[in-house]
């Protein structure tokens, strides 16, 4: 008879009917489990069936960090001690037009403390950083582990995709809760966003939970759960951790696009773009700084991270970055160098009011039907397509006024996306308040 | 991209998703699901949500009638008029030493109502007909559609394994509920069963529904709701359903195992063996003749089984069915011709008292390990060996004096089975009112 870890197929149909009738799984049982989907030795219609017991019946607490943990320690964990005394790494839940990560990285780098992160490809109508860097000539995205901690030893950042070593087991639950609707799990959220964050080895993490409809979290309440969990899982794990809760009502910039992203993200930069973008940038880096001991408090750490973006310290960061990855520094100059779309067109607001929504879910997937994103696993994406913001929630905007800009290589792409678009707008003849941006701050 | 049955695999998460939140499915998404299972266009982890989604959240009335009628037409659905105006059919939900197919099968024939009969093999510790059936030297059990319905025409009886043809949704599924401990739902109980029962097309049907240890239902509630139910479901399809409601605390009758469950089938149609599995086979025949309208009350269709049985003309219709399918039929005057077992050793009582309970389960898995029935599918079973019970429930038995036989071909698995049994009798100084054997019928 075959065995799990010890453990016959009868053990493993006890775990699942413990979990299916309420129960809680000791960690010796989510060990077992986990390192059986790890070493693919359970057919994944047990996992599944797991997945929904766990999706409807939840997880204690003390369940969530022992998944987190066997999950993180399924496969091989980065040593980043071994280039760098400390590093910090920052990870977002995933939005429309997040491109934070390509300020924060180079600009915390800048300020001295080192930088390592491993990321995702962009999946559904949340794009990848990975996807993002990739607009840029040259710029490689799969280093190897000696030359990712060779690169961070030596200018104290790098970017790059996380490859199938890490944490494997949560590869295969991942895939499989996106097959079988149990995406939506606060546990298995929890488990998959931090087993990858330990997995990458990091001393501290700056951990970004979007609140809006273009995130999970479509409600505070459920993204200040999220978050607390998280913090919890990543004290267990001996990680420092500070969770933002940001809004996602609308994209975040102006830019929605890889190409335009990395744009905007240079902008940034350069000085340039002071709206919410900038502020929030400002205030992930505040926050790694701070986790870095390079501030006594919030207020210098903001200072200081202020400070080196307005210098062009971090610019030239991002430059090395850039170089060392092997993508065309010249981008930092001339980000016209990333490839265009064939047609750019103005559109101009139909009618005048004051903008009280722009739906990023709705703006997310019409950004994915121009080409921007992929509704399935290794699917090519456009770089050049996507959307720049003239105006959103809180600006007035008379009739005929620009209101967006699409980048787009097809017509009939352009024509679909421009009238989601203009559905995803919200206007009203009176001015609202807008809400804020960052809903709190939990470390 | 891919589509099932006009569905996007977005679709199919649709649906696990609805079910997943406790919500209804239409018709058109359940006929959808099962033909995507049947023709195995849908992953088996999909699958797996699903049926953990369906166990945790139920399905109402209407959802089980769906699935089960969707399951039922997923294949070939035999045309049994073809053979004979009328056909009646029985099932039980199983248990240990339940040979009652062996005795009313032939009983009903011969009383006038053509039976028709598609059975499973047995898994885990209950038992099925068709490997009791296989104790017979030569006894086919694998007849083809037209031979079935042949002989169904000729002599009004046949007995054979079910195809993988009839409601193959429910070979998918039935696989996949025992892996991810998904069995115990009533709706895919219910379903699991009236589908194969409807696909087999006879137009009457008596359900033999177990209570108590071995068997699904422990408790006499869950078995009521699992009755009505099978009773709706089996009226929506437009047949004639009635179910009895029986205890398995004990086993049925005396024997436990292959050829020693067809010796007392045998002995009972011969006229002997006068206690609780006679009175059990003549309650069930009786009910298969009145929906065969042979009888204008429940009283007089069980003296017309009873005169049937009495006559001989139901043994001398088991020959017949027996001849018919390749056996040797003189086994009805020599059960000895069977495979019988090299060691037969009788236990006595270690202490006197009176029997208040007989665990069935417990038995069961004993004869397991004796080799009369199987652990995984497919593995291979000793006809031979079991249990001849001298004394059970509600009987007084002095210390010294026999209390069951083991029949056994390996002297280890003997002593193992003999303290098990042992351990499943449980005994009293004082009396008890033994339980009913039938709790109920519903029609």
């Amino acid at each position: 008879m075959i065995t799990y870890m010890g453990r016959s197929p009868r053990g493993i149909r006890e775990i699942i009917a413990r979990k299916r009738d309420g129960g809680t799984l000791s960690r010796r049982e989510i060990e077992a489990f986990v390192s059986a989907v790890a070493e693919g030795s359970i057919p994944e219609y047990q996992v599944a069936a797991w997945l929904m017991a766990v999706y409807i019946q939840g997880m204690t607490r003390q369940e969530t960090i022992d998944l987190t943990l066997a999950m993180a320690y399924s496969g091989h964990v980065l040593d980043l001690h071994s280039a760098v005394p400390f590093a910090v790494d920052k990870h977002s839940t995933g939005g429309v037009g997040d491109k934070t990560s390509l300020v924060v990285v180079p600009l915390v780098a800048a300020a001295g403390v080192p930088v390592a992160k491993l990321t995702g490809r962009g999946l559904d109508f949340t794009g990848g950083t990975v996807d993002k860097l990739q607009s840029i000539p040259g710029f490689r995205v799969n280093l190897s582990e000696r030359e990712f901690l060779d690169q961070v030893a030596r200018i104290g950042a790098a970017i790059s995709g996380q490859t199938s070593e890490l944490a494997p087991a949560d590869g295969v639950l991942y895939e499989l809760r996106n097959a079988t609707a149990t995406t939506g799990s606060l546990p298995l959220i929890a488990s998959s966003i931090m087993s990858k964050k330990i997995a990458a080895g990091a001393d501290a993490i700056v951990l970004d939970v979007k609140v809006g409809s273009g995130t999970f979290a479509q409600t505070e309440e459920l993204a200040r759960e999220l978050a607390r969990l998280m913090l919890d899982i990543g004290t267990a794990a001996g990680r420092k951790v500070t969770v933002l809760l940001s809004d996602m009502g609308q994209p975040l910039g102006a830019a929605v696009g890889n190409a335009l992203e990395v744009w905007e993200a240079i902008e940034t930069l350069r000085g340039g773009e002071a709206h919410e973008f900038r502020q929030h940038c400002l205030t992930v880096a505040g926050e790694m700084l701070l986790l870095g001991d390079k501030a006594k408090g919030r207020e210098e750490a903001r200072g200081l991270a202020e400070r080196t973006l307005d210098s062009g310290e971090a610019l030239a960061k991002f430059g090395e970055l850039i170089e060392a990855q092997g993508g065309n520094p010249k981008v930092t100059e001339e980000p016209g160098i990333m490839a265009q779309a064939e047609w750019v067109e103005e559109i101009l607001a139909p009618h005048s009011g004051y903008i009280v929504g722009l739906d990023a879910r709705e703006v997310g997937l019409a950004a994915v039907e121009l080409g921007a994103g992929r509704r399935v696993k290794g699917a090519q994406i456009d770089p050049a397509v996507g959307f720049v913001f003239a105006h959103k929630v809180g600006d007035y905007v008379g009739q005929g006024a620009p209101l967006f800009t699409i980048h787009a290589n097809d017509r009939q792409r352009l024509e679909a996306a421009k009238e989601r678009v203009l559905r995803a707008y919200h206007r009203s003849e009176t001015p609202v308040s807008p809400r804020p941006h960052i809903y709190g701050i939990i470390a």
